[in-house]
């Protein structure tokens, strides 16, 4: 396991909880790279990367992005786990996802709150 | 000026300062019931919504979500000026652009950094 | 109860039918100024906007648009409902989806003829 | 020239005005198969389709589409003339555009209004 | 029945297989015109057209532009079928969704190697 | 200069020639970050990853995206020399455009074959 794999996991887990490593070898299974690139890029170079953010923001900012895109349920659902988990409050998220509404339109909104309540119920 | 489009305006102009104005005004030459919604919703109803969120922090979202969206760089250099003025360093927004990578790919990521080189050049 | 708000479930009726308030009050349990936009923004300031255009107009443009942008199909399919209860035929429901082939493809086009199909059937 | 050519051609123009031709040939130098199919797929079996749908109706749904995608400013300027050479008014428009706020959002929205706003200046 | 349908479901039967049949009547009942030009225009005019692009090179194509889309996995599976049938291994398949993580983002490429994945156990 | 830089940069420069460096370093001097991944993960991880697709093939495949993404013309011109420099003939790629037709309609492939004939012409 190379240093950059175990900086990207360690940033995952602090992300995703136990999921992540169920989550990373899930896609192992068919796509060995990808789920490299996941835990080193995504997690070890972006969230990894140190700077003034703090791992709640870039969540919040996730949280946003994923709800405009729109096609991305379950990874919006992930994150909403995620930002709770780094000490987001379901007020700061139901908020951003409100202000989605103004870049993404009602319905991919609609759709992130409606994910946003299953999360908050389970 | 009802009320709504007091509170509206007042908000818009923290955000984009005196620009807020002649952008309103622009599109109310054609569309005066978008001019509103503009200032009503968006600014008055979304970003003036009483929460722990702060307006930086607001921002910095929009500017994640505008670079995913990938269509919208007139907006997202506003809102790029919109965050500095709201205290956001450009570090942070480059943060928050280059983790968008990992949602909407290179492409939109690399014309929104483009995008906050020629405002922070500016 | 706003007036905005009076105005806006009015006209969310004559769109929605009975379900319009068990859709909002879906939202409203975890996001009541999301539930409330919904009704004064988009269905008081937008639909119930005095104009020459048709409320069967209107809605036969959003069903373009929910074909085009691809991942709202429940929302798509509420939208064929309210085409039909203001007057649409199904015929004409066809007949945009199958022309905004030509504006996002054929696969989002599919899930939006079948997505008819169920509620015609239905 | 094969029929189905001829009444594409016919239909576009209808649309498109004189332009039709030019549109087409600048498409040709580089691309004859895309040339024809815009021709005899978009206009002639889509358009040209026979239906209850107003040739004006189907230039709404498309601005509205078109609006929502964001990224086709060129093809909305286009269709705006489209729309108001087949009597759709310029307030028509501009409450269709209005409506996509709640579909795309403010800023595929606002560059829309102001392409439409260009159009109806020229 | 048309020479250009008759050569349209001859490419459709290559790529789909059996299913090809299955999938147009779908859409027919409901949706003539549309079951037509998807025959007709999206096999016959483009798949068909004669080029030194192989039918295998046309899917992997197809694959990636499915991928980063997003809002299309019903469809994405199949060409992912189709692609196998044309002589693509699972391997170039993989490839091609993890290289489209650089253009869609992680997200939409996830739910294509868990389609992926899914089609290759079926 | 890390391994994995190296081997980015020179795939980076067997896919945009001389470009490369150029397009880097303008990233680089607001974004050190973004531009090391951009090439140590793009081009080294993604298009330098030892597969039976051809580097051509990978082009194709980035062209057909970038076509019905719609909002990347300037990587896409990049992605079309690329792609001629690696062997393909300005008619695979017309090709390509074209089918894209089919996956995210006319505007945006429009916009894409105008953006080859530009880099034909040039």
């Amino acid at each position: 396991m190379s240093d950059r794999y175990k900086k990207g996991i360690e940033v995952m887990k602090e992300h995703l909880g136990p999921e992540a490593e169920s989550y990373v070898e899930a896609i192992r299974e068919v796509a060995p790279l990808f789920a490299d690139v996941n835990v080193e890029f995504a997690f070890g170079d972006l969230y990894g990367h140190e700077s003034s953010l703090s791992q709640k923001t870039r969540e919040l900012v996730t949280i946003g992005a994923l709800t405009v895109l729109g096609h991305a349920l379950p990874q919006l659902k992930l994150h909403i786990e995620c930002a709770l988990r780094l000490g987001a409050t379901q007020e700061e998220i139901v908020e951003v996802i409100t202000q989605m509404i103004a870049y993404g339109g009602f319905p991919s909104a609609t759709n992130a709150i409606l994910a946003a309540k299953e999360v908050f119920e389970s």
